[in-house]
């Protein structure tokens, strides 16, 4: 998603209640943040934040941080969930989640949501794709014994290399679908993105997937 | 693929020289039968036979064998291919490779080729598709060390929960393709399957596994 820069970003984003200033800081104190031993639930690249704010509204029980590196996207999904009432068991981190091991410690989280990443398609950037091994290796410290991450994508191309991916990194996968709008799962949360290109007639394709055990 | 049943079908497999017989009587013996050491790549269920028959013509230094239960299939595929003098490095079992441990020996194939394989849609008839869990343990013996499973279907349901199977069982899967017309893979040789739904527009999903290490 391309936004223009929008210059009330900064200012908004330095100043609002939910987003987290130096999320390093609580690295390990999570649950101190929220004020409660809820689950932790994050994804990786929120956009706009449609999904995760409605999983917050849905789950008062369950912890989630929403985390963006482009600062017009996560202000705009700041400002929406402040607008909307959202309860405050959501916060955004403005950050590159390269950097998700500084940020969280070891089996923190409970649940890693990606939803429509950036493809990078061309091989030469396959490192920069969020489910390349590296990354991969990085979640399998955070999630904590019962982790998980919950996938999708519409783009064909980065699926498949994340099958291989999660293959190579011993990941167990499990709920596969190539068509999850035609698929038995039932709750389902549409992002923006999805919304837009599955009524363009794309399908949609979902995994989750389980590290290694330790 | 549904045939009626063609009442020469059972002579004819009876009679010709491409057909093995008693497939389990060369269990551990099958470079007896070609009379030299060249890798041993199978098909199960090779249908029409177009698939397996180019590559015995492409491959003369690869031994072939085309396994399919359906006799009036097996019998059409194998009338095509003494029909284009296919060389004899191409032959036909008639039997279900629900019982390949009694037809190969531990080790003995080098590849196992899985093309367009009845998707079984239905969950309670899972166990019958030929990538469930039961099956790939069957493979994972058959398969020498440095075997592979080569399978593409056009079927969603199916390539996705073979994906769920091959994690389960411990597999590497690799060059997975979603796409396989569009991917980068050059010498795809398509089946007659293959072809006409292509055409139809559906896309091709394809992927290589490797067993676990023994």
């Amino acid at each position: 998603m391309r936004l223009r820069r929008d210059p009330r970003a900064t200012e908004y984003l330095a100043q609002d209640e939910r987003v987290v200033q130096e999320p390093t800081a609580y690295k390990g104190k999570w649950h101190t943040l929220f004020g409660n031993d809820n689950p932790i639930h994050v994804e990786f690249g929120c956009g706009k934040g449609g999904f995760i704010t409605e999983l917050a509204r849905r789950n008062p029980d369950i912890n989630y941080v929403a985390a963006e590196r482009a600062e017009t996207v996560v202000y705009k999904a700041c400002k929406k969930a402040n607008r909307e009432e959202t309860p405050d068991n959501l916060v955004f981190v403005f950050e590159d989640m390269a950097k998700c091991l500084d940020i969280f410690e070891a089996g923190e989280i409970d649940r890693l949501y990606l939803n429509f990443s950036d493809p990078w398609p061309k091989k030469r950037h396959a490192k920069k794709r969020l489910t390349y091994r590296d990354f991969l290796k990085k979640y399998a410290i955070i999630l904590g014994e019962q982790g998980e991450i919950h996938f999708k994508t519409d783009n064909k191309g980065l699926f498949a290399s994340s099958i291989e991916e999660f293959s190579l990194e011993g990941w167990l996968m499990k709920n596969v679908t190539l068509d999850l709008h035609n698929s038995d799962m039932e709750d389902n949360i549409m992002t923006e993105y999805e919304k837009k290109f599955s009524e363009m007639g794309f399908t949609i394709n979902r995994l989750e997937a389980v590290p290694p055990k330790k």
